[in-house]
This record gives structure tokens, C-alpha cells and sequence, in this order.
């Protein structure tokens, strides 16, 4: 397993369970906790030559989230600048640069929770908007704004040309669908067409000698919301993106945004438009000890069946994060029931998880953060990147699962501590 | 609190908790046991001048379940078969008759869950089909079938344009808006509109006079779906419609469809096409005793927040179906940390637990199916249906919270017990 780069004093932990896990623990001394950010470029297939890329933007995003945490922003602001970056990269799945659909459209899903109020937004099949983050935060501004004229309860969720029509009436900057295609994602459409056309082709023959088996034809293979044939072209520019963020008062906020699978039918929405299963933030409260926020990435339909990203949340209250993190991917996502059918489980989540401690916990001012962050992926690779506050510069990295560990069956999970604020020593 | 009609052979235990709680126990003896429906025509408010026509839709509905469960159907047919007949009511609020949207056009959503395969499928925002319900039941099924060519993933929720092409190009009945638009929608509409410009008027002179009171214009209250001022008319159109079923095998099924709130944006999708709000079904296996399905109605940003169709199947799996419901209600619902700023909760469930019982858990054919039919909800009425395949006809109810009790902020449970197949006496 690689080391996260740029990491200086971090101890490596090998995990004593059979899957590729290890903890990073950092521990980040400073004067005032202002928040932490962690960023995914999307679970799937990073070759080595577009890694830098895909660092850089992970690199920007954190800073971005960063610039906003120490002009006093909040987890929510935060993650939405976080995400923004990460969606106008043309590398990424996500706002320019995003997969198109099978008419050739780009479609957009996004959604955005804040731990403290758990008011929640999303995007779904959402064309014409820069930035879907975008329209999701201000659904969900306007949601704890109340209720709009005539008592009517404002929406959490718009998808297609409503959404469209409700971004731009709400200021939001519109952009042609022209303008959002990349090169990249423009001959990865072409690309994939003409494997469909032959896929089809084959299909069609294959029925005709009714052999009967439809759904193996060898041809392409879906890797979360990729479709590779181990080209570089097309693992280049297809990752969906998320954030997850704790602020100087210890809310958590969390987004996810995705130009979803590539070829997709028109209207279909993903999980990065589903509640509970793209993004899931929660404040610490009563019965919660820990703040928790998620966001996740991968095939869609696997990552909803399974609300992945709440399931996660959930999970994480227990007093061992890895190992509640590592039993969650396990039984509630590769084992899942509600994926009892399918040999190949695609998804990654990030996963951030706080709380206040020592002196602390009596204080109204949270003086000590302990910060717990994780990634976990079954995916061949996921993308990471992370900064503190503190941090004169972010940390990116690409976890792969182990050589000669099956995609799809096994999983990867890696992650750090960091504590923030005035510490003792 | 009314009885049951039609209901024989009932005993009436009245819950000993401060809210409207009472459980019908019922008792079927027969020599099959082929499963039972139960259905919703929505959580809201139903005049009594108009609950004749309520009753009647449920017991269509639940005539033409039991049909199919008679001829050897499996729930999911049976469920399927109970939605297409509530959606052609021009009285309910799903598919003819819906509500009309800001821009006067209809836009449905719907989903259906199979509890055996633990499939899902959903339409949000669809115009121009006339059984939304048969978008979601093609679309689970086409899950079932594995993958598409090139190893592409099918959609399990698609919205707008998108979601009727699909429809179109797999054979599903198309309808124009207009004929799916009746009087009383229209007249709603219009009634609305009038309302909404004058309230927004109310509202800019209030802006004028800077109060800043932009929330409690006192003009419309807006109960589930229903925007009501007490009016016969708008009472009458404007209901959620949802059911139940569990087959003679004992698999259980789920669905819901709605038109959605009154005058909402355009692209606004409710809880009817969110996963784990609108519908939830889930078969008993390994750690869960008891077979659940539930459909929801009501408010539908409550009933996404609170992911209440989940939650409720979550907590059924306790002994005390009638206890575990009330306290899913309480806790879960009106006093959900995730609506924390709600003083008025808006929302209804159907549901239906099952589990073989006797020698019969020991058989590979389910002899004796035990079965409990809960409703419960926080608005001023919910109407409801039932059947088991046994029966001769089925039985119709509208539940009303109990004078004095505030919509929003307390809640009515009812249901009963019915033992389907061979019994011992």
C-alpha cells in the first residue's frame, strides 16, 4: 500500500483483518481548530499517468474548502467550495466534464446535507447549471427558510428542466451543455457508442442462436460509474466527486456530485441525487456521541439499494471507527441482502467522523477536535485528498486495493487521525 | 373513533396510550392461505361527503389485488394490479386526477418495492403515462433481468422526459395531460392559483411594511398533499395513493403514487419516488422474524427526511406490532430531530407484517400466515382498505385523529390480526 504523500509524522497501523486496511494516525497541534476537510475525485480506475491530475484537483478542492474555513465559513460553506472545484475540473465526473448520456447530453445529479439542521438538498437529471452543488445548496437554504407563499413546503429535490428553470430564476449561472463537454468526455461518448453498437451487434447474433444469455457479453465492464477496457482515455475522466467537511464549531457538512454513468438513459438519477445514499452529515446529539459525515462514490444502483452513505453514518458510532467502517463495507455493501445477486460490488465512501474531547466537552467553545478520517473502496482505486486548517498545504492520495485482490469482492480501507486546536503538550 | 365497517367478529382493544390508539383483531379461517391486500387513498383530510367515493376506490382496489392473488399472482402482481386501479380514480391524487404543478401540468412519481428480490424501481416527474405505477414495476423488472448491453447497469429511478421515452419505447400506455386532468384537478388549480396571487400580494405588502413575517400568511394550509381551507372540493381530489400485499408464498410487496403537493414546481419529486420514504418491503430472513411492507402519505419533505417507509420496517421487527408502530410515529416522525424546526408533522402509513406460525415454519408450503394490518398517521384522516384472498368482500375505513387532537402533532394507530390458511380449530 502506498504512503499518503507529503504525510510526515504519521504512524502506519496494519490492520490485523484480512481485507487491505491500515490507519494513518496524524496528529496536527495548533492554536485554533478552524475544521477539516476530505475530498474524494471518485472510486473507480485511476491509471497511473492521469494520477496527477486527479491529485491536483483533489489538491485545489481541499484548498478551496480550507480558504473558506479560515475566513470563518462553516462545514457548508466549506463543502459546497470544495465541490465546486471538483466539478469544474474537466477531469472529473461532475459539472464540466461530466459522462454523457446516451443522446449525448450531460445530466447532472447532485446533493448536499449540514449535520446541524440535517436539512438536506439534491439535483437530479439536472442540464444547463455550471455547478449542480450549486442548485442542491441553495434548495436546501431555502428549506430552512420555510415555507414559501400560501403555506406551500418548499422543495428538497428538483430534477430535469424544473430544476433547470428553478436555478436560473434563483441566480444561479446556467451553461450550455457545449460548454460543460470536454474533449475527454466528448470521445468517450463517441467510443462507448460504437462498443454499444457492437456490443448490440453481438447481442442480436448471440439471440438469434438463442444461446440465451443476455447479460454477459464480455465486452465492456462497468467500474463504478466508468467504463473501462483498462484505456486510459476513458478511466481518465469519469469520477464522480464528494466532500466531506467538520467546521471550527464542529458541524459536519457533507456533498456528492456526478455527471453519473456513462451512456446512461436520459432521465436516469443516481445515487448522488438519493437521500441517505450519496452524502449523509450528522451532528453528534443526544445518543450520538460522534458527529459523522459521508460521502460516497461507485455504481450507482449498488451505492441506493444499499444506502450506502447513511448506512456508513450509522455505523460509525461505535468506539472503533476503522473497524466499524471496515464491518459497514463489508456487511451492510459487498454482503449486503439488498445486493444479493451481484458478484461485483462497486463503491467507495470517505468518511469523517469527530469529537470533542478532554476539557472540552464542558466548554461552549470547542477548544480540542478529534478528527477521524476514512476511506474505504472496493473499486480498483479511489482518490483522496485532505487538509487541516492548520495545514500549510493539502495531501492527496490514490488507494488501490492490493495486488491480486478482486474488484468488486474485496475492499481497501485506509484513513487517519488528527486532533485540532490547543492540544496539552 | 369509528369501527370498521363491515367488520365482524372484531374485538376492539383500546390502546392504553395517550394518543388515538386501538387495535381490530380479526380472525380468517380457510383451507388456503393466498395472501392479503391493504391499501391507502392517502394521509389528509376526507370530508365525510366525500368518503363514499374513497371507500369505493379502496375496495376496487382491493378487489382487483385479491383477484390477482386468486389467480395465483405473487405480491408484486397483486400490488401492481391495486395501484393501477387507485391511480385511474379521477378522486385520487396519482395518476388521473393528480394534482396540477405551478405550470399546470401533471408530473407524478411512483415506486414499488418487491420484498423477496429486495428489488426497487421509481419514476419521479412524469407526464404523459397514464399508470406511473407500471413505469416502476417495468423498471424493477428489467433489474431483475441483469444487465444491459455492454454490461450497462440498469436505471432503477428515472425522472421526466427521460422516464417517459423509457416508458414509451417498453410498450407502457401513454396519456396527454389533458385527459389525465379532471374537473375537480382543474378547478383545484385555478382555485390555487387565484389563492397563491393573492397571498403573495398579502405578502409584498407585508415586505413593504417590513414585518418580515414572510411564513405565516394564515391564507392555506397545506395538509399532505392537500391545500385546504376546509373546501369540499379541494378535500375531495388531492390524496397519495398506496398498498400493501403479501402473497400465498408469503413474499410481501410495496408501492405508492402520487401527483405530488398541489401547485409545486416544476421537477419537484416527493416521497413517492424516494427510496426509503415513499414504499419499503423487505421479506423475513436470517434476523428479521417478520416479513414487513409499508407505503406512506402525507407531507412529502417530512416523509423524506424522516426516510419513515425504512424506519417504520426497521421497527416491526419487535414483538408488539401495535407498540412498535406508535413508537416509530413518536419518535421517528413528529419528533424526528430531522424536522426539529416543524411544529405541524404531516403523515400516514400503511402496514402489513407477516410471519408463518406453528408447525408451518417447519413446512417448505406456508400453511399459516399471521397477519398484522397497521395504519397510522398525524393528519385529520387517512382512508384505508382490506382484504385477504378469503374474504368475500373487502372492508373500507377512514381513520380520524380524536376530537381536540391537532393535526400534525398527535397521531391515530389502528389494525388488526388475521391468521390466513389452515388453522387448528
Amino acid at each position: 500500500m502506498e504512503k499518503l504523500e507529503n504525510s510526515t509524522d504519521c504512524k502506519e497501523t496494519v490492520s490485523p483483518l484480512n481485507n487491505s486496511g491500515s490507519v494513518l494516525n496524524c496528529t496536527v497541534s495548533g492554536h485554533e481548530a478552524m475544521g477539516f476537510v476530505l475530498v474524494h475525485a471518485g472510486a473507480g480506475y485511476h491509471s497511473e499517468s492521469k494520477a496527477k491530475e486527479y491529485k491536483h484537483v483533489c489538491k485545489r478542492a481541499c484548498q478551496r474548502a480550507v480558504d473558506r474555513l479560515r475566513a470563518g465559513g462553516l462545514a457548508l460553506e466549506a463543502v459546497t467550495a470544495a465541490l465546486i472545484e471538483l466539478e469544474d475540473s474537466p477531469f472529473t465526473n461532475a459539472g464540466t466534464g461530466s459522462n454523457l448520456n446516451l443522446s449525448g447530453e450531460i445530466e447532472c445529479d447532485a446533493s448536499i446535507m449540514d449535520g446541524k439542521s440535517l436539512n438536506y438538498g439534491a439535483v437530479g437529471a439536472l442540464s444547463g447549471i455550471k455547478n449542480p452543488v450549486l442548485v442542491a445548496r441553495r434548495l436546501l437554504s431555502e428549506t430552512q427558510k420555510g415555507k414559501l407563499s400560501a403555506g406551500r413546503i418548499p422543495p428538497c429535490f428538483l430534477v430535469g428542466k424544473g430544476a433547470e428553470q428553478w436555478a436560473i430564476s434563483h441566480g444561479i449561472p446556467a451553461c450550455s451543455t457545449e460548454k460543460m463537454t470536454t474533449k475527454f468526455s466528448l470521445s468517450g461518448y463517441k467510443r462507448n457508442k460504437r462498443k454499444m453498437e457492437l456490443a448490440e451487434q453481438v447481442e442480436t447474433k448471440r439471440r438469434r442462436q438463442s444461446c440465451g444469455h443476455e447479460n454477459d457479453l464480455g465486452c465492456l465492464e462497468p467500474v463504478g460509474d466508468i467504463m473501462v477496457e483498462g484505456e486510459e482515455n476513458n478511466s481518465a475522466c469519469l469520477d464522480t466527486v464528494g466532500a466531506v467537511v467538520v467546521d471550527r464549531e464542529g458541524n459536519v457538512a457533507a456533498a456528492v456530485s456526478s455527471g453519473g454513468l456513462a451512456m446512461k438513459h436520459p432521465g436516469r438519477v443516481g445515487q448522488a441525487a438519493h437521500y441517505g445514499c450519496g452524502c449523509w452529515a450528522e451532528n453528534a446529539r443526544d445518543v450520538s456521541l460522534y458527529s459523522t459525515a459521508v460521502s460516497t462514490s461507485g455504481s450507482g444502483e449498488h451505492l441506493i439499494r444499499t444506502m450506502l452513505a447513511r448506512e456508513c453514518s450509522t455505523s460509525m458510532q461505535t468506539e472503533n471507527a476503522h473497524h466499524a467502517l471496515l464491518e459497514a463495507m463489508q456487511n451492510k455493501f459487498i454482503s449486503s441482502p439488498f445486493l444479493a445477486g451481484e458478484d461485483c460490488v462497486l463503491g467507495g465512501v470517505i468518511v469523517l467522523r469527530c469529537c470533542t474531547c478532554g476539557e472540552a466537552q464542558r466548554s461552549e467553545d470547542i477548544q480540542t477536535l478529534l478528527v477521524e478520517f476514512l476511506w474505504s473502496h472496493t473499486t480498483e482505486s479511489m482518490c483522496v485528498g485532505y487538509m487541516s486548517a492548520q495545514d500549510s498545504k493539502p495531501r492527496t492520495h490514490i488507494s488501490r486495493l492490493p495486488p491480486g485482490a478482486v474488484a468488486g469482492q474485496s475492499l481497501a480501507i485506509e484513513g487517519g487521525v488528527c486532533r485540532l486546536g490547543t492540544t496539552s503538550d
